[in-house]
């Protein structure tokens, strides 16, 4: 099994597909690198969603994160990308991603992004 | 009267079936084997429950959950089936199950169902 | 002024009967009997209600409370049975009553009932 | 300027009476006396209010607080008149008044009043 | 780039403006002068936003901030020009400010602004 | 075995008497009746103690504080008798017992006693 | 039995003389005047002892603590008056007096007297 | 590399074996069985160390502590065989191993054993 | 009296000058510029202190500390320098200042200086 | 001034040499690879030391700190490493480091290092 950074994130078969319920993640190892100044940022990112016909397996959402640490994002957009990656990947009822980002310059950041599955 | 593990749970006379009331359970010892790798998992398992024509005794449950102890369960696959199980033999108005699992590769999962009685 | 276990609630005159407004009275000292093995129970009992004609004197629903010491009841009936007696004193416009009991073979359980005067 | 406890509050006018925006003033430092035994009670009275044409002067508040150190009191009796002097002083929009007062008799007693401005 | 109190927020575009989602900015670093005694206040300045065609960048905003160190200002009052000028600045869907401020002669004052655009 | 309040505690065999190594117990399910009221109190007893040759079994130390239940006891005399009957029945190398007893008329009161074998 | 303020406290034989045991007794309801503005001032006063031949009656501690509520004193001064008073009713072996006043000009003062008998 | 459970911990080269440091490891997912009613007991083990020509293996520290879930075992016995399979495969300088179990009967327990290499 | 920022603390004659005691003063609301970049830095000052001759008044800290709010400082210096000058006014037995600073580029600094008269 | 990973430190001048103070440093945001298995580990990092000649630059801390992140280390030998190379710029009179490293496999570990100038 690869334990290498990637993009994909691995869809299983939701093993109680008629009900809608809910899974909670959370994922406080997230960093990636400021794009201005090339720094290390460092910050904790939910994942909150009532899976549609997929789980998302949990190792290759850790590889998935780790693929960011080598990357330059800013917060606002970085939070979105993941968003539509679980979007694509796991086709989710409802999702709701948080990412908190930790203090820069005395002031701190957290981006919500919430998606509803057309009906 | 029994102190081995059991897949029963003993329902008992609700002493208030007029009234919608709510019962609040938690139980912090629950652990389970990880199918992949055979290694203990540990959670926490939480029930809110409306009760219908029973309520569930308590020593019943723990029994039940230590059933579980040397199965290997998926933390999606175990909430939904104690959810299931609870529904069967409670016949419950409303029931909310909340299994919160530890830490595992620097990632925590929170699997949430809920239950609403047809009208 | 009576010090002894009671069954009886005082109500006394609400002073402002045409506001619709809350009282809160959380109650942290409150034991029983458990029916089955006669060992003491211990919890907290919280009361959130809106008062109609009357509101309750604290020191009659401590000396209420007190009458529980060395009666056996279950969790469930117990707190249905306060939200009860509490109404027929009180006729409050709207009650909860939370008992919070403590952990009993690893597993704790709250009760919470709630009540709304008819219109 | 007085510093002597008072029964007035001193309305300022509004700086921003077109926008309905909420206050939230916290005192912990509340005090009168029991009207049963003449001793000491203490608790936090917190107002949450959406300001009218006026708000309310932060140090008349303080003197206002100031006037019930040598009051007899019940619980019940002086939030609701903390709340109906704020009303006539401030014709807020909405207002809310919490009374928390310390243990007694092992029992602790909350008072919430809330009051919406006709329209 | 420009290290100096500013006036002036600097929008950036929205990298998903399609989409309705939340930024949670914590600003735990405010102060400026009471405009009755000169002396320093100090309080933490909360913004949560639904962004429209424009993102505030985060440097700007504590440049903004700074702006009030040595003017005179009412909580009540800079709060909501706060919020103004944001929403001058970043025309934002949906703006909620909190000014959190510390005691003052034993009371603390919460102010909160929030505002939606008009469609 | 028994399940009656008992004034005697079960000293079992140290399986490790010759190390000095410390059991910490916490109680929080105590009760007696104040000696001047007849009212109930309510505290949390706690023992530290390196055994010597025996080690309290904990059945009978919650028996033992049962035992306390209905009688009359001042905070200080019941904390340093129920250290003298655990150093009477455990004989330990060094004992400490604190009682944290419930607030009363404002006022919390705490009692610590402490124990080492004479050399 | 004196429900009065009482610059008296009340020492009762200590039930324990022959031990060296400890005593904490937490007054979270403690107020003054600033002598200066003739303000009331909040704190708490702690009491840590030593028992010497007398413990204090904790009715007769309530009433003391206030006694000082309609006199004006100092932090400094009356931390060391309270503890002058109780070595002389009480003559501890051991004393600690804390006194933790609240926050006035977002400056907080917790004042600390230690007492040791002479031997 | 071996997933099954193991009496055996496996010691590793110390990196700076001249220098007196500590390592602590916390280890909340402790499981055996009471060897009165064969149920499941829980609890959390730390251990705090100097390490002598060794540090212990984090996986195999895991493994071993898996060994216990199907096995019988008091609280104070098992603390300290913990203990001594640690010394015996570490030889530090120092152990504190602490085991804090959960709540049974309303009543918790602590067992801490310390170690000092005689020299 | 003076409301305006100074560099004099102003030294009040100890009430009880004969007794070893402590005082604890924490000022949350410290503010200087960063003599790198200009910008605001904050922190929390503590002084722990054993009067000598001296008590410093509570005001006229206040005031000290604000004769910072304009002038560049690093933290170990500023320190260094608020504890020389509490020296040299208050000429206390025994002083401890702590300075904690806010967290800049993801590291937070505490300094902590330690004074004892000389005998 | 450089903003790129380094593996030295900046010592500047200590600006109160003769005076033996402390300096507490925690730095959140430290993260490396396992050396097992190539993944990401994530840890915080205190220094609490005593300065001689020289204090610490921060900014030259953060990027000495930096320098980890794409190095494999196992935490006991990175924590003895960080304070060998803080102990060879600084030249401090006493030091530790703490190096607390996240949960792997349901274990925790924090490695602390002390070091004290030889006299």
């Amino acid at each position: 099994m690869s334990t290498q950074p990637s993009k994909e994130l691995d869809p299983i078969a939701n093993p109680y597909p008629e009900r809608d319920y809910e899974i909670l993640i959370e994922a406080p190892e997230f960093t990636t690198l400021c794009p201005k100044t090339g720094q290390p940022d460092f910050g904790v990112i939910t994942f909150r969603y009532h899976p549609g016909p997929y789980i998302i397996e949990l190792k290759s959402l850790k590889l998935y994160l780790w693929s960011y640490r080598d990357e330059g994002h800013f917060h606002e957009e970085v939070t979105n990308k993941i968003a539509d990656d679980f979007i694509r990947f796991a086709k989710p009822k409802y999702l709701e991603v948080v990412g908190k980002y930790n203090v820069r310059g005395g002031i701190s950041t957290t981006v919500r992004v919430e998606y509803r599955e057309e009906k």
